[in-house]
């Protein structure tokens, strides 16, 4: 990931409960978005009270868009506002630069 | 916080553990942050396995900076590198656009 510049789709979630269900779906999209074009990276953390974060990284905003307009992709979105968020907030980011630490 | 354009500083890490001076340390810093210039809020999930996301917003990069370099957080940095991070990856980012659902 050290291309001059690139894009971070920040994904803050809270979950109704956690179900087997949607893990097979946030599994299955994980690596449905890692045969699209432009993906980059993803990485996830959720605490046990069932806040979570979400943070994929992609070459360009179309990119972004193909992906959110991807058709398994919007079917999981429904199935994600029906069943499974009680809310959730997307930003859509630039990378400007970055560091880092450690192994 | 709905600037035209403002900031967003991704923080991924891996604690080498979880101890109790390291989370007095975050809840320090956490409220230290919130009396910095530019502060536009914060949010973190860490998963058992101790690998973890903080996202926190700011107005303008030079706020960012202002962060990075006030004094007791460069201490706390300091502890972070030397005894509690196994690694961590920093992205400096400019939130483009956003969207939300829910509560």
């Amino acid at each position: 990931m050290k291309l001059s510049h690139y894009y971070a789709v920040i994904f803050s979630s809270t979950l109704k409960d956690v179900n087997e269900e949607y893990n097979l779906m946030a599994e299955k999209m994980d690596l449905l978005a890692k045969t699209m074009p432009g993906y980059l990276g993803f990485e996830s953390a959720r605490n046990a009270d069932l806040k979570g974060i979400s943070v994929s990284y992609w070459q360009t905003e179309q990119d972004i868009l193909n992906w959110k307009n991807q058709s398994e992709h919007i079917i999981a979105q429904q199935f994600g506002k029906t069943n499974w968020y009680k809310n959730y907030q997307v930003k859509i980011c630039r990378v400007e630069r970055e560091y880092e630490f450690g192994e």
